[in-house]
């Protein structure tokens, strides 16, 4: 019997991943905003050993905050103060190879992984709206092509400045006054198409070596981007073919680029609703379900669809044009999801809007305790999963009641660890420590010399 | 009598100020990495009631790592870390206005604030170096005047930015699912030179409305930034005379642009070196002394000179051409500050590096912890400085003897508090919070509309 066991992730996200969940007796309005929250939900999950938690990002006010919290803390800044507070989860953040630069970025992530011991986790992003762009100085948002070449050379130099200041750098020789040994010190001189960057970074390799490598756009670029860089992959399915299909398609590209598959984690979203019973779980859905404003998820819809709020009617079907457009700039593989729903369930807009309300297109599982490990069972054991990104429809009370009645199931089914094995978020998720590309016997860097 | 205080700012580095500091029996080479020895210095600093602590910085590999530590954490991770330890002190961190973009900058610094409850502080810098320009895909460094005129462009930005997200934007009205208010969510539309942000920011203002504004370059430029845009102001004095000139001339310039003059604080650095006799602080003096490097420190006076290395002589004096430059693209300041000092005390090369090892230019005060208070209270009676910015020259040791010795005194004296009065960076610094500039009548802001 195998010994594989399916990785946790808790994406945190204010009050709830639904998004009416504000609006619960018990939730906490003010959440987004609130570092304690995020601390607290930290801590939940990593009594229950959960992999890591996650928080997703944009640079850009979310919508007029009319109908939900319009921001949140920076995550780098939040993912700090949970490292105070808490000693082996692992810290993922999302940033944006489009509006930042790679030492700067690099840096950031180097120095939250040390300051957690290792463990830091980016999920690399490209800033995909025109409301970004318009906050970072430019008329126009840059095109899916040139974001992703962007991302791609971003990787590489940032990796090479994660490289360049090497574990041995430091003496501390205090006899002789050598603090460092500069030959451990390299340059970078990086010399792409976007970026000119001479390095070397100076913050030590984080602990990880790299921070863990995370990715999340399912676009036909966003894969590509994931084969070669990604070692968790978060993504939103509906179905388990669909789930299969693409964790075939993404461990087989992997390997085609020469990756070993096993490095390569698949995680789909799953927002579970849980009750005792059925029926229970059922009612809590209803009691979201009626406290969901049409509008909101509407101007989301739009968002996603690249089109005016007005081109959707809510009692028709999605419009034929926006049906058949193939490839948008923004959030293309969203949009494809979120058709793709609607046509396979044959729904209108309003019936569209109550599937997404839950979890913007990830999988809302209602159901007992057993239902939800059942489904995660099959995922995992039919090719479907690594594991699962984890989203609260309400939070605390959904990951809390995730944790206290489907993660005991997992462990009795020999499915998810009772106590961490190692210490970083590597280890946590069965990930190696890059070797160093400087010290790698036969690798010719262009440019690196010591400083 | 007046009930005039003076403010202290524990400026944080590694293992010291004194560039030897880390060859010391007592000193842990590994602290400049190590975000625990931070944690500690800024318990230290608010258990003994200092208004804040700061970390200077710079995007660049402090030289090659041979002689001193080649960087350090990134700052505001390292804040966030302390904010998380710590209940009342200030946390002021340096980020530059020029490889920053506005948006970016000004939702980590408001996230700080939030996180800490209002004690975030910005140490306002321009980035002055080829090798910085080197890191962010740059040919060549921006011109002082560029930098100046980008930075003052990004403050206007970032004040914006700060006030797009009102205070009174959160409503939580869950009845009629009202999360917030659109009306006090603001657009920015700044069309500048250097920026065009759309704004609004997508978190809330501030707790301290904006974080305590800081700045420390004392060029030309500088001065008239620091009088418009500065709240704090560090600095490098060697003379009382010097320093009550600066002192004068900062608060003359600030009511010119019609500022308070209080509201612009003058704190200039401060390496004291104790011991209970003068002999036994001149004994910890010659034992750094005898730990320097004489390369270490030629290589960072020729870059604040701008001059190779073997421009300079070690027993002669500083070259004609270099005394007679006017001014600097770099470090222009600091390089009048280390001219003037080896003109005014005829120094050999060797001789001024031994003045500026032990804090790079900043007054070194060797004496009994009655000479250093008597200094203190001097600066602070004869109109040089609001208070002082503490620079150890051992950490922690340096700041430890500073407050158990120092302190006690300037209480008895009746110069430096007993007990926190406030709770934010702003209220121990005596400054008001800043109004919101879209709330202040007759205020005509142009493109300022609702979202």
């Amino acid at each position: 019997m195998s010994t594989r066991e399916l990785h946790l992730n808790a994406f945190l996200m204010e009050s709830g991943h639904h998004e009416a969940s504000w609006r619960l007796p018990g939730s906490d309005p003010h959440a987004a905003l609130d570092v304690g929250h995020y601390v607290r939900l930290a801590q939940i999950a990593e009594a229950a050993r959960f992999d890591s938690v996650f928080l997703a990002d944009g640079s850009v006010a979310m919508g007029t905050g009319e109908f939900r919290a319009s921001g949140q803390l920076e995550p780098l800044t939040i993912l700090t103060a949970i490292a105070a507070a808490t000693s082996s989860i692992g810290l993922i953040a999302t940033a944006s190879t489009t509006y930042n630069e790679p030492y700067a970025l690099a840096r950031r992530f180097a120095s939250v992984d040390h300051v957690s011991h290792g463990r830091a986790g980016w999920n690399i992003v490209t800033s995909a709206t025109q409301e970004e762009a318009a906050n970072f100085s430019l008329a126009e948002r840059p095109l899916q092509a040139t974001r992703y070449e962007r991302a791609d050379e971003f990787l590489d130099v940032a990796k090479k400045l994660w490289d360049s200041w090497a574990d041995e750098h430091f003496v501390g020789d205090k006899a002789n006054g050598a603090w460092g040994d500069p030959s451990k010190l390299r340059r970078v001189d990086h010399h792409g198409t976007h970026f000119q960057v001479a390095g070397p970074l100076n913050v030590p390799r984080p602990v990880q070596g790299y921070p863990l490598l995370v990715q999340a756009g399912a676009s036909e670029r966003g894969k590509a981007f994931a084969a070669k860089h990604a070692e968790a992959i978060f993504v939103a399915h509906q179905t388990l073919v669909q789930a299969q299909a693409f964790y075939a398609e993404m461990k087989q590209r992997a390997a085609a680029v020469g990756r070993d598959p096993a490095h390569v984690l698949v995680l789909p979203g799953l927002v579970p609703i849980l009750g005792s019973t059925e029926a229970e779980a059922l009612r809590l859905a209803q009691e979201l379900e009626d406290l969901r404003i049409a509008r909101y998820g509407l101007r989301q819809l739009a968002q996603y669809l690249e089109v005016a709020e007005d081109a959707l009617d809510l009692d028709a079907p999605l419009p034929k044009a926006i049906v058949d457009q193939e490839v948008r700039e923004g959030f293309d593989s969203r949009a494809r999801l979120v058709i793709d729903l609607a046509r396979r369930e044959n729904l209108t807009v309003r019936q569209l809007l109550g599937r997404l309300g839950g979890g913007r297109g990830h999988n809302v599982v209602i159901g007992t305790p057993e239902q939800v490990a059942d489904l995660m069972e099959t995922w995992f054991a039919q090719g479907a999963a690594d594991g699962f990104n984890v989203m609260g429809a309400t939070l605390p009370s959904g990951l809390e009641a995730f944790v206290q009645s489907v993660v005991p199931i997992l462990r009795e089914r020999g499915l998810f660890r009772k106590e961490y094995a190692g210490s970083t978020l590597r280890e946590h998720y069965g990930l190696p420590r890059p070797a160093n590309q400087f010290d790698r016997a036969g690798v010719e860097l262009a440019g690196a010399e010591l400083v």
